[in-house]
């Protein structure tokens, strides 16, 4: 890497000629194909914008100028550039973020990993360039995909309203969200980019001139022949122009001389600006390019000449859930399912293949397919919306006042419920069983194994007057645990007799069954009885839990979400309630943002592991008895 | 009435002829003008669409076909053509609700109030036909202020998607939100409007067209002289047709016939199709249309011929907080101030007026108000949001990743929190102290009274490295409350004696201090001793709250928000991790949505008084002295 090694900052850019630019590009691909192929992360992403990248940081003088990344995973070049090129650990534990992160660079600003957020970033930097007198750059980079976000719209529309407040928004369009963009700004972009609007114009304006009675072809012609006059003035600027925002491309990202030309250009304009950068994801790596269906978009550690995966992983939840769903829409007409563009994440590869008509994109809006789900429900339909649980947070509102509000019996299949570890603290999963507490009539099942998914999604998709929620865990699927017996609708997993008293009651959720258990088997060998219980569906609150917890000495909640309004909180809740005082702690994640590291790392260390929780129930269960314990040793951050 | 009087459903609307259609919008008027003067209620928004929604109930059939309101409060008109016509108790207990109500009526499909939503039902409606094989007609109203909504973007990229899926979007553009419409699409909505397009196009186009060096004056004369043909080829469709949706109007919206002969248009169009319909907000009644503030948006009571208010309330929440934003402008450079749409209702007016440069309505979009934010605190500004409590629920996400991630200095000042009442279930501020407990770092501040109001506002925009919250209710603010000691940062209302110790502690959130003041006087006529403490800042729980609960038999917090995850929750985890078992009983609102009442009325019915609370509590303490008591009698639902 002669000239990449070199590069310790952006100004260190400066020097280098077209030639050297174009070698450069060449090296940071082949470092990317090469680190990444270790690692795992985003790699087709970061391969499309290598010389977008470049020209952004060569015209701009980050950090003074703020470059800003939407969603933040096409960031690795940014970083490169920026003084950051050991990628070894990259997404480990001490290692590189995946993301912008402020903590590492100076030159990162938005860290959030959630898509469409940079236009709302970019407008309030730059309403505070005026009100400061600042006249620093805001440049903005954004997928196609992004735009299909209702934020990306809400900021365009400011944006757009201030003639003179300069900002300038790099559409990086390569036609993915994560999946294909769909919909109709897609098409849109599709018509500036392939036609540069001429033809479009033409090809809408011939038909229609020629079906003009009197001027119809004296017309058409009149046009065609003033092509390059039209050019700047009819249709590619399109519905950005007509919100009032300058529109110039395409651009041809490949190009780092067509793009620093068109950046100094809008950087120069003195108000609001569209550059349409037309790129290629995965582009220069062979097995990216070839394939069509964005396998390369985030990956896990593969062989760099064949990006075939290096570990084939055992079932994992997700495919558990889709096989589910392509057995139920087979038993059942009215079943859809809705996806925020992530239709093979999510695993609704299989049910799209089978029912085609029954499955819907709605781009990274997960807003619309919250509330057009309701519509659905409303019209006799069950749909099924798949998303990742931090995703879900967009939709809050929708779940509450659209879904719930009307009864609509809506399942949402939470998928990366929980710690999900390397992507970071935007990525975790770890707000939603707080979040959709609140929802009046909502019903939550957190299955802890695969056995389960299929059980409880068949249960939720019964339910016609409230929303359901099923949230599982990312990766691989644990084994079977079976259940010893029932009590209302809950199944115990563990009793130590057949009286189902015991000194705690251990309420285990969703996948954390096996470690409840190993508390349970710790707490025994210090002579501690333990029921360990799993609610199945821990909202509402099983109305057998309470008797249940009257048995037992002490109430014991273990679940892989925020404490804060968790599952604990309910129960202790539903105790409160009842008059019953039996002594409760609640495990779980606390009120604070992950950093990036392995879901083992970060359980360990925010003591989610089963001898850190038999310890704290030991310490707990000797204060019962009277015997002395440090208080501080039984409370949890 | 002699004709409204006997329409008992949209059919009797089809034996009308011109003139007494004409006839009968008039009555509707009088009607409204005289019954909402009475009640309160959405006055000029309803004035504005007689017209409309007269056409639209001649040309659809409800409620086969589904005929949908964005957050509708424009469906008066709706309600008198179905069968509805006793407004006596509008908005009151028993008494037709101010929006859409599934209870009311099969006429009614939507009943939230949060704006931008309308499109996503819409979609999710028209989907479901098509799985459903089903032709019956689906016909959303949305107002050009929603539209600045990013559901509404979300939702349109959906239907323009598929060009084989009718539905039609009636825009209902009176150039007002609650404000005036602002932002780039409010700029071309008015470009439509104004010019039809075609004065656009041509004075856009002619000086273009007269710079093309070869072709131009010719081809200007041409298009001229090609105006009929042209109109319908360019530039009015604008940003609607570039998506992919088929663009009519304008249309006069206050001619039935014309609104008619457009809706039957679209309705055999057989894809999507945006009618966009001219109205006049107030139409029809004189000091609505000579208002230029929109002060009958929506009323209380009001004299019909003046419009005067019949009752002039003494100081409320927001005028407070209006007063001490425009201070603390003066006072401080770095203060700016979003609003979504509601720069009156929310209080900003003095200080818009004040600092007009440092205020920013950013349209019906509080996921932008949000995200901007976080954009203008890194930048070193200190952004205040005000907004409902209710509709911060849409900027769940953009609070907690872009604000709380980014440890911005953002404060939210939440107006209409707790119950509101007579709007009904989704304008009820009920959930926010829930929503935003999950958020790492934030920090909330519930005043009890105006003068809190000032010092907790003052307070909140001290803190730069996290969000803040001050959240107060709507409606008058009540007497001082002092404060006879302070605790950590606690503000003592009331204790019996010095030593601090008491049977009961009473945790007083925000506006409910009177009221725990009068459950402590009635618990001591009980020789029940307490101390009232108001906290001031819900979260973080103050770190003398556990060694003050420990100083008593029992701890009773009182919110007006929902129980779930609340303030009692929050308290009650501070003294589990503690290991504080005293035991807690938490009073708030259940959770369920509260029908339309007044803010009493709905009090009491949920048992959320003085004499409830102090039952409860009596009860509690009584069986903690070993008396019996029904247990049913202590737990809430």
């Amino acid at each position: 890497m002669p000239l990449l090694t070199h590069i310790k900052g952006p100004r260190d850019l400066d020097r280098l000629d077209p030639e050297q630019l174009t070698q450069l590009a060449g090296e940071i691909r082949t470092f990317l194909v090469d680190a990444v192929s270790k690692t795992g992360g985003h790699l087709g992403p970061n391969l499309g914008v290598v010389e977008l990248t470049i020209a952004l940081h060569r015209v701009y003088d980050s950090p003074n100028d703020k470059i800003l990344f939407d969603t933040g995973h096409q960031s690795y070049v940014h970083k490169l550039l920026t003084g950051r090129q050991d990628f070894g650990k990259l997404k480990g534990k001490g290692g590189l973020s995946g993301y912008p992160s402020r903590a590492e660079s100076d030159h990162d600003v938005i860290e959030n990993s959630h898509a469409s957020t940079v236009l709302g970033w970019a407008d309030g930097l730059a309403k505070a360039n005026r009100v400061l007198r600042k006249d620093d750059s805001v440049v903005a980079v954004i997928g196609d995909g992004a735009l299909t976000g209702g934020m990306a719209w809400e900021a365009l529309n400011n944006i757009a309203a201030a003639k003179d407040r300069p900002l300038v928004i790099v559409v990086n369009d390569n036609e993915w969200s994560y999946a294909r963009t769909t919909g109709g700004l897609a098409n849109h972009l599709a018509t500036l980019r392939i036609s540069d609007g001429y033809e479009r114009f033409l090809a809408r304006g011939k038909d229609l001139l020629e079906r003009t009675p009197v001027l119809g072809r004296p017309l058409y012609e009149t046009l065609h022949g003033a092509k390059k006059g039209l050019k700047d003035f009819v249709a590619p600027q399109g519905m950005f122009e007509d919100l009032g925002l300058k529109y110039m491309g395409p651009i041809d990202g490949h190009d780092v001389e067509a793009v620093e030309s068109a950046l100094l250009r809008a950087k120069r304009f003195g108000g609001p600006v569209i550059v349409h950068c037309i790129t290629e994801k995965g582009r220069g790596y062979t097995p990216a390019e070839q394939d069509p269906t964005d396998r390369f978009h985030g990956i896990g550690p593969i062989h760099p000449d064949t990006g075939l995966p290096i570990s084939a992983g055992g079932a994992d939840w997700t495919s558990v859930f889709g096989e589910e769903m392509l057995k139920l829409g087979h038993e059942r007409d009215d079943i859809v399912a809705i996806t925020a563009s992530m239709l093979h994440p999510v695993g609704l590869t299989k049910f799209a293949e089978a029912f085609p008509e029954r499955v819907y994109d709605v781009g990274i809006a997960e807003q619309h397919g919250a509330v057009s789900a309701a519509g659905l429900a409303t019209a006799g339909l069950h749909p099924v919306f798949a998303v990742y649980a931090t995703f879900l947070n967009r939709a809050f509102d929708q779940v509450l006042m659209d879904v719930a509000l009307h009864r609509c019996g809506v399942t949402f299949a939470l998928d990366r419920a929980g710690i999900t570890g390397t992507d970071g603290p935007s990525h975790n999963g770890m707000w939603d069983m707080s979040m959709l507490q609140v929802v009046p009539g909502i019903r939550i099942a957190a299955p802890r194994d695969a056995d389960q998914v299929r059980a409880q999604l068949r249960e939720a998709v019964q339910v016609e007057d409230a929303p359901t929620v099923v949230r599982y865990s990312k990766g691989a699927v644990g084994p079977a645990v079976a259940a010893v017996g029932r009590v209302g609708g809950m199944d115990v997993l563990h009793r130590p007799d057949a009286t189902g008293t015991a000194d705690v009651l251990l309420v285990s959720v969703g996948a954390l069954a096996p470690m409840c258990l190993e508390v349970a088997d710790l707490l025994g060998k210090q002579g501690i009885s333990t029921t360990v219980v799993d609610p199945r569906w821990v909202k509402p609150v099983d109305e057998e839990m309470v008797p249940l917890a009257e048995r037992h000495r002490v109430v014991v909640t273990v679940e892989d979400n925020i404490r804060t309004g968790g599952v604990g909180a309910a129960v202790a809740q539903a105790l409160r309630d009842a008059g019953v005082d039996v002594p409760l702690r609640d495990f779980g994640i606390p009120e604070r943002f992950l950093p990036h590291a392995s879901r083992k790392e970060i359980m360990a260390e925010i003591g989610l592991t089963a001898p850190d929780i038999a310890r704290q129930v030991t310490g707990l269960v000797a204060r019962l008895d009277g015997k002395f314990v440090d208080a501080g040793e039984i409370a949890r951050d």
